[in-house]
């Protein structure tokens, strides 16, 4: 049988593919219920996310452990790469930025913190290696650090300060991307023995045929970014109606949404008590988005943008970041956890939600 | 023969219970004398907030391990419960405020620092439980961020601006009490084994009968009310005439005032280097500030205060409360302590005591 | 032979003495060409900063242990101390301060990074003395508090405002030199065995006979002085025709000129996979420039200085100094160290540098 069907009846959150076909419908038919597409648009990313995932694993799976933990690191946040592309097109910056942090907060706090939770509550204290914990959380206190610089240093508004911001972004873009590519060299290639445990395939599933991932990972994606096109189309109107504030519909729904299918993995690890991978995983999409994911939208707006953008960003998110990054080093510092430091962890990314929910509009 | 009699013979910070009756004429005879008063309450205050922790030493003795760390961990701060209460009802945020800060920063810096310099100037190298240490720190960092985030989003001093303070308050007071909650629930319950070292009983003192120790609680929880409405009422202008700025006090003095009890106990056990319990009484003193005390003024406020009060600090405040609580995280990560570490942590508290002792009036 | 031209003959850095002649030339025939003398002066400092290190060491190696320590902790910064004493006699306290902040930021980001980097690439993994590096990482965090306070609370520019700061300064500082000096005693003294390994002499060179280091000290510290009057004086003109801004002057250029000496040494004892050393050049003279020059500076500004000057540093170099002290922090935490953590501390640097050299003018 067919490895895609045999995924598909496997796991019921495949069953949401048939939201694909259904969104496509609703917004041929009623292209102004923003609130009714933002919810089909939702429900249909999800399954597509998790089709993604598992395609790039099984491409990854076959090309051989360097080039396939490569592949892996590029492609695995591919649908927030999509939505962020399609909001940068559709020249959305504010909704880019909020979702790029988002992604980051959202996946240290809480795919982190639920995982230590959903761990612990199973497993009394839980052991994971700390090394690759600790560079991983090193890379996103660097990431911070890119985007804490100019917004601390730029205090005028004023033309001169626009076009300073502006150069130093695409300086900052490069360098980050520089980084990043030295950290796959350092943790796939040259030290790839302290970052062994991490590395485990996942679930011992067998991968799918090369023909068939490549295929799906390229049908996928045109379906993600057609069905991206309708969420960011409605997703401002629809929180409107449901009563959100812009910035709690970037920062935590968008980021959600698109992270869907790495936290089911992560969660699904830690309950397995191989909590190793759910570090790895969380950390490893936040340090992705923030130092691969954020600097290659800077540099695409040139050429895909109505406009360049940069890389500052709402203060209060800087302080988010640097915040999710503190709290990622003081957690994992021991390299053990017990379902309190879930919680605690859960916590702040609850402290971040409540005060984005509540946030008056025109603060962002 | 009573063993409160008994402890007051032996313990000579208790002879100052004759400032008790003395301050309470004083306010009758001289209410205009507020110098007098102040220094009369000060005194008053610090052998009644003894002979209170000894009276919830006894009946959390007596009621069993769980029930017992519970109520040592809810009415271990009472003092400054009660002092606060009476400022809330007065209509003093800015002191309420003042004095929850410091609090924190006094226990964590001032406490713990001080047990470090006076153990180590015994002690060549101490050593303590990191785990108890690190669950306090981050149970800190976690009150800091929710007092950090409010400050830091909320630019806009309109009346949106306030009302989502205000909301947002409410919201980050009700998830520090679940915290809390739930921390007594890991450390009292799940994972109390983690937490060993530090549970020891106090000294091998005999405990009070239950009587006396429910009576003394009482009764003593009365006084220190009626003591701190004079102190209350007197610190204000007590502290011009001192040429003390209205910051200094609410942080400093108050601070130590409500402190000294805790202090005498984690002075006195550090000297016997067993400063796994100096570091629990001080780090669990500043987190129950933090997480529970501070809070429930949030919630009382809206029952028994004029009008509502917010969480949010003075920025300076809130700076001096992250500064705190990463010096202590820096200072505990090893589980080793000598002097000089004791100096370090003590210089930090310098600083800020100096800061508050020149800001020029009205900057707070 | 003079081991004093023996030393010249094996060092290549020393030929660059021929440059001493040449600017004290160039000054008196060509006093208008900023851009030459600016290049001339630079070329002489770095070697004259080698002899001045050598006969400090020299002079430590005959006095003794306690002694020799005390005088290389004090002297061990004396061409920085020499240049930022000749910028304040001129009044130019805003690159005082500027280069005070870089030269933290430099030792402990660039020092670092690159003994990490230059260690990494031939030694797979490295470890060294956590305690020395944490002792260190502690002590840079309370200099940073003790700058960050001032400038965090003091938001009033009135004249109170300005009184305050003054006052707050003078206090601070002396705090800081008794921290410094607490922190030798605790180093050199009471608790010297912690720092074992990183007390080491330099290379097994044999030191110098007493008299000849004596008199190098003295007249290469004069010569230093006369070097540096050229230097501060054409440095501003100079950055505006290489078209570097003032702050990325202060900040990097001064830094690096000043520390070139010490870096070939931490650079050296890493590749010989002697990391303790590195780390301790690198840490140690660091914090003794914030904990010992900067304050000395702020005290004789009163005796040498056109005003006093104060310790409140331009924001942008508080929050890099924070960034540097948080990194360290981090990055030091387990002892170990690979190349990629180097690339990690550079490139943290980078971003500064990057940010000070596309600042727009008038924004420090």
């Amino acid at each position: 049988m067919n490895p895609l069907l045999k995924e598909i009846r496997h796991n019921p959150m495949l069953w949401l593919l048939a939201f694909v076909p259904a969104v496509f419908a609703a917004a041929k038919l009623k292209p102004e219920a923003h609130t009714l597409l933002f919810v089909l648009s939702v429900l249909a990313i999800v399954p597509l996310a998790t089709l993604l995932s598992h395609a790039t694993e099984s491409v990854a799976a076959k090309t051989g452990d360097a080039a396939g933990g490569l592949l892996n690191a590029t492609l695995g946040n591919l649908t927030e790469l999509v939505i962020a592309l399609t909001a940068l097109r559709a020249g959305q910056y504010t909704l880019v930025k909020a979702s790029i942090a988002g992604a980051v907060v959202t996946n240290t706090l809480f795919m982190l913190g639920a995982s230590f939770l959903l761990g612990g509550l199973k497993h009394h204290v839980q052991e994971y290696n700390r090394v690759n914990a600790r560079v991983q959380a090193i890379l996103l206190f660097l990431a911070t650090v890119a985007l804490l610089i100019p917004s601390a240093v730029a205090t005028a508004d004023s033309a001169a300060g626009a076009a300073f911001t502006q150069e130093l972004s695409v300086g900052l873009a490069v360098l980050l991307i520089v980084a990043y590519g030295l950290g796959m060299l350092f943790s796939l290639k040259t030290h790839r023995e302290l970052f062994a445990s991490a590395e485990h395939a996942e679930d011992g599933e067998a991968p799918w045929p090369m023909g068939l991932a490549l295929a799906t990972l390229a049908g996928v994606t045109v379906l993600v970014a057609l069905v991206s096109e309708i969420f960011v189309e409605s997703v401002q109107q629809a929180a409107k109606d449901f009563g959100m504030t812009p910035a709690f519909v970037g920062f935590i729904v968008v980021a959600l949404v698109g992270g869907a299918a790495e936290m089911a993995s992560a969660f699904s690890a830690a309950r397995k008590n191989r909590l190793d991978l759910s570090v790895g995983i969380a950390l490893g999409s936040a340090s992705q988005i923030a130092l691969f994911v954020a600097p290659v939208l800077v540099l695409l707006s040139y050429v895909i943008g109505p406009m360049p953008m940069d890389l500052r960003l709402w203060p209060g998110a800087v302080v988010m970041m640097l915040v999710a990054t503190l709290t990622v080093t003081l957690v994992t510092n021991g390299g053990r956890s017990a379902w309190f430091v879930g919680v605690l962890v859960l916590m702040v990314y609850a402290i971040f939600a409540m005060t984005l929910y509540l946030l008056p509009p025109g603060v962002q």
